[in-house]
């Protein structure tokens, strides 16, 4: 039986030698962590290599994402299906060991990791997550639901301000199943952080209300060991186990240093360090006992049969329960869900109310058949209007509920929701005003990076929001999200678009969703039946002319009803104007060509777009040739009509410019 | 003379009569602050009313910046140039009174504020350019700046992760001039804050080597002075008071509720405060006793004299320092800056680098003669390339320097460089990878919003940084920068070009500057001396053709090369080929019509832009009927060669687009 010592090195051993093949890469955290990782991995991670989906195994979030081949040498080991061709082809094209880990690219991978803090934010949502799917799914004699989440996280995690936002919130919650590693090994790319880092880390969690577990020597597994014990042992708040390691531990040159953090060691070194740890093995060789030592296959089928057990136990006291599990778990919407028939009233009712009004009623309508939605606002629920008639607040005392106060947190709310989302079970949304999408951006961008279904309802969307002012007022923002990839953006010009929107958000499963929605009042529009329908394509014709248009107008949200009244004013000119109401342009952008060149004929010059948001987005439907109504500068403090107004965003000018295009064609 | 209570309810009085006009606005926190607010700026605040510009002033920054009437009341009483029309005309268009406190619009206002946290980070920032121009110019005998940064917050600001950025990093600075003060009234939006905030902040404060006076009531003015005075004598680290207030103190039935944070307080409500507050004026009528008891023109004009004195005989004693605090002061950059000569210098020799590398290369130039650089990075120094030869690192030690380990930290160092732009005396900038752009996103914005100069150095600009993956792979970044008003956006393709970037941004005094820059090598162009003048107006014609071109190629960055190579062999097969390189497409727009039709003839149709970013942002120059070679998905992780072959940005593929992009206009 191979030692704990020896187990350790395997991770080290593969680790310095897929970095030193790719010629780039971190070797000092997973030399650094491997003793840890070692004991945590054999001794109480509770998953199935067979199974990465087994939705009871326990966590794991590598939150210092650079650490990556830590991960892959972890899953290689234990048993996945990550053969070692794919760690000697690390971080090479379409490799499923990439520079840091991916979601969806090897098995085991929980989360992507990279981008510091976020990953220990995801692991706070994976334990909310835990924590309310077990009191909504487990009862009495039938526990379905419990597992651990346990994080690593290095020096840069704790530095970045989102590791306040979330280990603050998991504090007052009490997760009391989130376990967190800190690598503390003194040492950043900068090289020692005693230069920009003196924070007392332990008393800093303890202000957060957390279980700290000082002084840990990160390479002595009996003092590892201990301290998970006692972590495991405080089930009412999280625990932080601050474990004293040394960076790139074992290569006896560079260890201790910034040079091992991000770079191959290079050959002599990884020499050097194979002697050091009495690794005798050539690169990527693993003796066979050494396999044997870490194989977590036979032990992760008998846990999961066992959990199987249970769960058909569950199933026979409580088949809807269990069939209502089975269908969270897979992501899938109630068949009975009437969001469809939601739009179809919507405009039946024809109610002009702001947008974020008629999400509210969207929630209201929606909520109560979806038990899987887990809401809630980052301070600004009464402003968001997301707090649905059955919303009911998640506490440490109350976990069951369905809607988290996120505090003004908005990155780590953003962040948490991916870890929500990628837990399973739920449908994630949170909510903020629209520019402070700014604050959490990344977030949502790792939310379409690794295509999970979060949705973000974002309101006061423009000038619109008034008095407030430049700070408050997004311009830019509706173009950052557009140019995100596999980012679904919505901006909604009435009740029925938004309710489309909802729709569209919550069947979307590839990816997340963000609602635009207005402060301020809208107009309904009328629609045929045809109309309606057409809103899910993303852009379609809201009013048409008889004959070819001479002039098309695209407009959004709340500008659609200036386009409307400008059309009809042209019309009454005797100008053939078509108005495209486009909520979506990723989705019409989707739409089939056929379709796209029905709503926007390409023979059709004149087009002129219209939106309280930066113009240049625009250029990619009027071309060179067409005019843009949008915004150049940042807006201003004033009631909202006087900045529509001032900034131009008025029929009277929509109609001004539409004559001057049309002149200016004849020409 | 007038009670405290008395001066103080002035400021309640005020902020209740100016929401309510405005039917809009937040007296919920000047109405809880005025007691401490009137302590401070009565007993403490070294400013002149009549000269908001005097720079040893100490600098008051309100972080919770919805508060905006605590500031604007406090400045028309002490005696400012804000008049009582103004307070009436609060959060209407081009009023100086703006919903919350913008930059430029009043005297006084030191900062803009309201997005939370940034107040904080922009204290912190004050404080650092405070000590460091200290250490820099104050000579034995001769203190020229000694001032103190004073900073309001609430609730809001210490959730907020960039809170912990910018205060773990004060503590470990040891800022002894900063003094916060907490507004410790329970209440946020959502309601209690309870049921999401329960830190112990004197703890955490402790836990950042802060001095902590904790427990003072916010509404006794012998406790606020006590605290002031225990935190003035605490000058070797950050002092936080932590004020229980109770907030909208004086209405009697909202008071200590969320219900007075963010609306008017109605009519009745305001009534029955001026009872309770027993203030019987009426609305924006403050009795004349009470504008003497706040007047602080008289004081402020001889502080400044004495000031004024002390500056004499420093200018006596020593002349040439003397003349280059007041060069720095005003913002001017020295007469002799070699900036452009270094550009010249950068064409004849020519270099094949990286550009980040381009951009080490002028700063090791240029940062001798600009001693006002303060530079940093948030971690990356080694990979940002931004630690030039003559950086000095500061510290509490050593607090004279020229460089901030800022730690990983991006958006607390992007607001901390406005906080240290907004001082005076500086030009600072700061590094991270473009991808972490995002982290620190807003505070670019507010550098924009409030027109300071601020650089930041955005290295790792595409795919081209390799094996990092799609975490680290900007796409959409930079549409978002060039979508932002007055952030000026460079992403050179040289040396040549990286030298014009560093002048222009050291040159543009009225807002910020982003260098985008590549990880990997770029090879040189050759240019004309009218080429290299030319790269200054952001777009120029790199590579022309004998007759009209029928082709336009327009590129930038890393991608410019290649446009340049399929220029060659288009011509070779007989195609007419311009390549327009565009560093910034930002200083291209503000040319002159003649110019920018020039470089893009209207008449040449056929254009292709070609950039390793989002190809959204192209529409704008090539229309419907050019083409784009961009991104639309994440990256990948491999190595940059083969990632750019994979995304299809090859010499190969952009001839065969360019060829049918010809044959289909030739149809």
């Amino acid at each position: 039986m191979p030692s704990r010592f020896e187990l350790a090195n395997a991770i080290r051993a593969l680790s310095m030698d897929a970095v030193q093949k790719a010629k780039s890469g971190h070797p000092g955290a997973p030399m650094g962590m491997a003793d840890i990782a070692e004991v945590l991995w054999n001794d109480y991670l509770q998953h199935n290599p067979a199974d990465p989906h087994w939705p009871d195994r326990d966590r794991f979030v590598l939150s210092n994402g650079h650490g990556s081949m830590l991960l892959y040498s972890l899953l290689h080991l234990s048993g996945y299906e990550l053969g070692l061709e794919e760690l000697q082809n690390f971080r090479q094209l379409h490799a499923k060991t990439a520079g840091h880990p991916e979601f969806g690219y090897a098995p085991g991978i929980e989360t992507t990791t990279g981008p510091l803090g976020q990953g220990l934010a995801n692991a706070v949502g994976l334990a909310i997550a835990e924590r309310t799917l077990a009191a909504q799914f487990n009862r009495d004699g039938h526990t379905i639901v419990d597992h651990y989440t346990y994080c690593f996280l290095g020096d840069g995690c704790l530095m970045e301000g989102i590791s306040h936002e979330v280990c603050s919130l998991a504090g007052t919650q009490g997760l009391g199943k989130l376990i967190a590693f800190y690598d503390d090994n003194g040492i950043s790319i900068d090289g020692e952080v005693e230069g920009w880092f003196t924070d007392d880390t332990a008393k800093r969690f303890e202000a957060y209300g957390w279980h700290v577990v000082p002084n840990v020597d990160g390479h002595k597994p009996d003092e590892v060991k201990a301290a998970i014990e006692l972590a495991r042992s405080h089930d009412d708040r999280p625990s932080l186990i601050i474990c004293k390691t040394i960076i790139g531990f074992g290569a006896p040159n560079k260890q201790g240093k910034e040079e091992c953090h991000g770079a191959a060691l290079g050959e002599d070194e990884v020499a050097a360090a194979r002697e050091q740890l009495d690794w005798p093995h050539a690169p990527f060789h693993v003796p066979e006992e050494i396999y044997r030592g870490w194989d977590a296959t036979e032990a992760g089928q008998s846990r999961q049969a066992a959990w199987q057990e249970r769960f058909e136990r569950y199933a026979a006291a409580h088949p809807a329960l269990a069939r209502e599990f089975s269908r969270r778990i897979k992501g899938e919407l109630p068949t009975e869900l009437t969001s469809e028939a939601l739009i179809e009233q919507a405009q039946d009712k024809g109610e002009a109310v702001a947008s974020r009004k008629a999400s509210l009623a969207c929630l209201n309508a929606l909520g109560p058949q979806l038990p899987e939605l887990l809401g809630g606002s980052a301070d600004l629920a009464p402003s968001n209007l997301t707090f649905w008639q059955g919303a009911q607040v998640i506490s440490a005392q109350e976990p069951g509920g369905n809607y988290l106060h996120y505090g003004v947190r908005e990155f780590g709310m953003a962040a948490i929701i991916n870890g929500i989302a990628l837990h399973g079970g739920f449908v994630p949304y949170g909510a903020t005003f629209l520019i402070f999408m700014e604050y959490m951006r990344n977030a949502v961008r790792m939310a379409a990076l690794m295509g999970v279904r979060a949705i973000h309802v974002f309101t006061h969307d423009s000038i619109g929001l008034g008095e407030d002012g430049p700070t408050h007022q997004p311009v830019e923002q509706l173009t950052t999200l557009r140019s995100t990839p596999n980012l679904s953006t919505w901006r909604p010009c009435d009740a029925v678009e938004t309710a489309t929107a909802w729709d569209a958000a919550l069947k979307r499963q590839s990816g997340p969703s963000a609602l635009v929605l207005s402060r301020q009042g809208l107009p309904h529009q009328a629609r045929t039946r045809q109309q309606v329908a057409e809103i899910q394509r993303g852009g379609y014709v809201l009013k048409d002319c008889e004959a070819t248009p001479e002039l098309i107008i695209i407009a959004t949200g709340s500008e659609v009803a200036l386009a409307m009244d400008a059309a009809t004013a042209l019309g009454e000119n005797g100008r053939a104007v078509r108005v495209v109401s486009m909520p979506s342009s990723d989705v019409f952008d989707a739409q089939d060509a056929e379709y796209r060149q029905r709503v926007l004929p390409a023979e059709v010059g004149n087009r002129i777009a219209i939106e309280a948001g930066h113009r240049d987005f625009w250029y990619k439907y009027v071309g060179l040739e067409g005019r843009i109504l949008g915004m150049t500068t940042f807006g201003e403090s004033a009631p909202a009509g006087d900045l529509f107004k001032y900034f131009g965003f008025t029929v009277e000018n929509l109609v001004a410019e539409a004559e001057q295009l049309l002149e200016d064609a004849d020409d």
